[in-house]
């Protein structure tokens, strides 16, 4: 049986690329795996930006799920916050939680990690591995040139609503596998809910332009709230617009609603901008190929008629007002 | 019933402290929880120490563990790995998985958390909350002049080999609940095991002085092969110059010995430091109270008689051979 150590030697330690050098100081050089801590720092004038994402068997993949595919996930997951905020991967921690050491299940585990980490040059600095109930925790580091990360707080009246690719794939994989719908031939929900592709290239080319910017992990309508707190705005949104996959138009429209706008696990980005910058957002889309669809407009919260402060108003694609329930993904609660 | 955030609001967002401006850019202030990323920086010329541990009930913690000593405990091994590099603690991530939104416990638990964190100036400016198996992940992040990180690869030929503190209470404590032993009276055994004091201060003093040092998580034995094949030395070291504590020296020759050799759970530091350095040793450990034992030697790997590499050889009080059988902490074999 594999030791913790030879277990993270093996899988991890040998295959991980070592942080690259940043520094202007050779004696201030970055340091991987293998001491107490990793050491690493972004360049004179940068921000590190940084964020930590739990995964639980059960909860967020199931426990037949391809290896490969949850290590990739797990780290995609991450990588899709750094997008959200205009930073480019640098490194990341792993914290694994094993029932068993199975050497088949942490190849493919590793492969799948390690693959989506060389893509984006984000090297594997550090971990921790224990027996425990299977849990992956990864803590992503990315750098963004000092005040130009994209934050939540800053969408202005006026500003278009964007979002990037499609929405409601993955929730409708979920909904297929539990039986809910049948996905028809040629679905791609399933690459969806189990490949998410961080919009990482598109983060960083949204840097000085977007003013407002997340990733959309819990869904789309719950995810917007974000944005309209911490901006102290409100939206009004063209439910219809929402883009979603040929594969999802088969779907009724409540079951399509639902996914698109409630669904989670889409990790696209949404993001304001405002109207002059329509022209270079075409050019954006364009050159790093991703589709950009504008689904609404930032409004200022204005007492008299919006009662309700930060919020949604939905309309049809004939601008009519909708009534929707949405369910967004809470944790504590049933999905 | 509490929401996913309501709960990190409530416990955590609403109480945590903002980190500190380090950044001489006032554009690039540093971010807390809240937005997909937080942002911090280090001074420049400066690096990010960066440790991440994960812990797991029923494997580093009892169920009925006080939830208060569990918040402490879970930030103060991660604390203690910044102390075996010489950084000084500036902020953490909590990542943190719970089978039940239990009000009691997340308050005695933040608290134990928090007070520890505001007594080092650390500031929580990241997170995610899932349900699942009770599951601790803390990333935390320090700050370490470029270049004086202490590490494990920088060990001497004819370094004296040092540890802080006295070893083998933690292990006394899981003996004693185990059955194998009882407590003396007064033992301060269970405080041993359940509030670990990372020896923060002691860490950075030893920049500058110490070779190489790390902290001792798994037991002296086992951790000191890390230093030893990371600088590629051996050591000769006194087994009872090991510091106990008096209610460890009431069991057994064999017992105290696997307590304190190869008990775990006890972040003391453990460094090497050339022989020129004892009386600014001496000085240091009167000025922040812990005190440092000299319990060894590094030698050189001599191939004629020292066949097995890096490695210990053990002696008694009278220098004579002894021949231990130790069993270092390992996850994934029974300890």
């Amino acid at each position: 049986m594999l030791s913790e150590f030879s277990l993270i030697d093996r899988f991890f330690a040998r295959r991980a690329s070592a942080p690259s050098l940043r520094h202007p100081d050779e004696a201030a050089r970055p340091l991987g795996i293998g001491d107490d801590c990793a050491l690493i720092a972004p360049p004179v004038g940068h921000q590190l930006a940084i964020s930590t994402d739990m995964l639980v068997e059960g909860r967020h993949f199931f426990a037949d799920v391809d290896p490969y595919a949850l290590g990739h996930k797990a780290l995609a997951v991450n990588l899709s916050d750094l997008a959200a905020m205009g930073a480019a991967p640098h490194a990341f921690t792993l914290a694994l939680a094993l029932p068993r050491a199975d050497e088949a299940w942490l190849d493919a585990f590793s492969n799948g990690l390690l693959d989506l980490a060389r893509r984006f040059d984000c090297a594997l600095v550090g971990g921790d591995t224990t027996s425990g109930p299977l849990n992956i925790c990864i803590t992503v580091f990315g750098d963004v040139p000092g005040g130009a990360a994209l934050r939540r707080d800053g969408a202005q009246a006026g500003d278009d609503l964007y979002v990037s690719g499609t929405l409601g794939d993955a929730r409708a994989e979920l909904g297929a596998i539990r039986g809910e719908w049948s996905a028809p031939d040629g679905a791609c929900w399933r690459r969806a809910l189990e490949y998410p592709e961080p919009r990482v290239e598109l983060g960083q080319a949204l840097r000085g332009i977007a003013h407002a910017a997340l990733d959309i992990s819990d869904g789309l309508a719950g995810d917007l709230m974000h944005i309209f707190k911490r901006s102290n705005m409100r939206a009004l949104v063209d439910a219809d617009a929402v883009p979603v996959s040929d594969a999802l138009r088969t779907l009724p429209d409540a079951a399509r609603r639902q996914c698109a706008l409630a669904g989670g696990d889409d990790y696209e980005l949404c993001f304001t901008a405002p109207v002059s910058a329509r022209a270079a957002l075409a050019d954006i889309a364009r050159r790093v190929d991703v589709p950009l669809t504008r689904i609404g407009t930032i409004e200022p919260i204005v007492s008299t008629d919006t009662p309700g402060a930060p919020g949604i108003t939905w309309r049809d694609a004939n601008g009519a007002p909708l009534s929707l329930t949405l369910q967004g993904f809470d944790h504590f609660h049933a999905d």
